[in-house]
């Protein structure tokens, strides 16, 4: 594994989804420059790995949006502030410095900041494990939970799991005619039903009478290995047989779920594992860290984007009292103020 | 006088400013239909009085919007709870009936409330006063804050005193040729600097070159009157002459100022000119009756609409469960809640 590098910073947010672009967007009024760490490889978070074209309809201001809509204006309304984005990274790693800063690590990076915003919603959207004895061992090697490098694949036997547009999506990669085409390509779902785009279920049924992917109702059960090696799968079918389909590489994609991870191993306080905060700062337990959006736990807490902004704003001017406690703190606005206007790079009379 | 009528209701709100709307908004996904009083003519509360075509960058997806257009999008999205609005109107008087509900007066309607939300900003925008003594007893008859209808000042000598754009706009409205000219205009202002628009001062110009409006620049500092009519104003110009004008009608157009008024003078528990609440619920030290927005106070607080936002979410949970304690409370997202999807009129499908 290559080195990594050490980012020193003032604030760090956890989660990317529209609460933590709001804590970006406040910290940037504030005049504070954030990092953001996200699991997922885009901004959006459950708005786009739960809802992207789903309606949304209780955000302030705008009457109807879908979530991919409401991400791409809070990703425009933080452009100016300039977030340094670190996708398709997890927190592993948390750990309060002599000088009272925190080392956050990931497996790629590590910060050094004075504070840290945990806007980790429900959690890291991680994909569902498949649980079966031994079977974690051949992970990254012979078990995918993401489609890896075509050339990885190419000309192997390759078992996908997975009933929903992912998993299909996948397996016909897999299959179609190409320089990186899979010897075999098998879909195995424990219903004989796909929820999938009508597209995505035209193309496969095209593959499926090629004989180019096998689909298979079932449920997995075992693995069958042979020295360090995996060589299959055991699938018990629904009128009770059970297969033994043979594989070098196993593709999990039943879904993502999330996940609050090591955040609940931070020594934080906790309250139904949720984050306790003082709704005053939105200040966790431990000083210098926040906990804003559904992550958070405080009397009267409504699990909704709105209240997520409010508490966003309220961590950005705790923070800032926090980082420079001889700050004035007296409250200016967009509109008016020349200093705001001049962060945000507008000239009011546009 | 004509008798008021009575209107009973589950929920009266104070302010049709942005936050009182989406109090409104909010009330309704709760299924609980408003009421709305407002001192304005038309809603927006400061986004409109104040800064209507002014820039606001800190609207949570609106990278940029103008007072204007935040209200406009606000009504929209009020639309399907069809609120009924109450302009023009300041509430007078407040007192609990013995069966617990609130009986809420303005000098022209009558409410019998379960619940009540103050969102009345930093106060009733009303007319900065001029006060001299005696003058007041000539209001609505010989002295006005608002243009009256055109004919109440046809054929009159009006003396407008203001510097800014609705006081020139009044005195160019009242001076210019039509079915309804005053026989003369004065337009007093204390300095010699008019603020209003390079058109309306162009106009303003027009008219002064053709003795159809005279401008003095001076304080007034006191009436005269014969009998029970107002005859004259004395001003005091910068070179100190006193002046005495003499008028059959006085229009004091000063601009507006936010004056709290009769909330203040409500028993509701106070803190620095601010009503004191529970951030688990934006309730007052009165039961059913919530404030929010820039007239409450709580640890943290800051005036900004967008936590005014969270503040109408919360009390809307609030009141739901005062006015029904056996609702199940359990959150549901306008997302995927078919219920919500229908008390908003829409269809998740579109």
């Amino acid at each position: 594994m290559p080195e990594t590098t050490l980012i020193d910073t003032d604030a760090l947010v956890i989660g990317a989804g529209p609460v933590g672009l709001f804590q970006v967007f406040q910290l940037g009024l504030q005049g504070i420059h954030a990092q953001v760490v996200d699991v997922l490889e885009q901004a959006g978070g459950q708005c786009i790995a739960l809802y992207p074209d789903k309606p949304l309809y209780d955000i302030p201001g705008l009457p109807y949006s879908t979530g991919r809509e409401l991400t791409q204006r809070l990703l425009e309304q933080v452009a100016p502030f300039k977030p340094a984005f670190h996708f398709s990274q997890q927190i592993s790693q948390l750990k309060r410095q002599a000088d009272g800063r925190w080392l956050v690590a990931t497996p790629q990076q590590q910060f050094l900041t004075r504070t840290l915003f945990i806007a980790a919603g429900v959690g890291a959207f991680v994909p569902k494990e498949l649980k079966l004895d031994g079977l974690a061992a051949f992970a990254g090697n012979q078990l995918f939970y993401r489609l890896p490098r075509p050339e990885q694949l190419t000309g192997r036997q390759v078992l996908v799991v997975g009933g929903e547009e992912y998993a299909v999506d996948n397996a016909i990669a897999l299959a179609e005619e190409g320089p990186h085409q899979a010897a075999s390509v098998t879909l195995v779902h424990r219903r004989d039903v796909l929820q999938a785009s009508p597209e995505t279920l035209k193309k496969l049924a095209e593959l499926r009478a090629n004989s180019r992917i096998t689909f298979i109702a079932g449920q997995i059960t075992g693995i069958e290995t042979h020295g360090d090696r995996l060589t299959a799968v055991a699938v018990n079918t629904p009128d009770n047989q059970t297969l033994s389909l043979p594989l070098d590489a196993l593709l999990v994609n039943q879904g993502i779920s999330p996940k609050l991870g090591p955040v609940a191993e931070w020594g934080l306080a906790m309250e139904r594992k949720q984050l306790r905060v003082d709704p005053a700062s939105f200040a966790t337990s431990e000083a210098g860290i926040y906990a804003v959006g559904d992550v958070n736990s405080y009397p009267g807490k409504k699990k909704l984007i709105v209240c997520g902004f409010h508490e966003a704003t309220l961590a950005a001017f705790a923070a800032a009292s926090y980082l420079d406690p001889q700050a004035s703190g007296v409250l200016q606005y967009t509109t008016s103020s020349a200093l705001l206007q001049q962060r945000l790079g507008v000239q009011a009379n546009r």
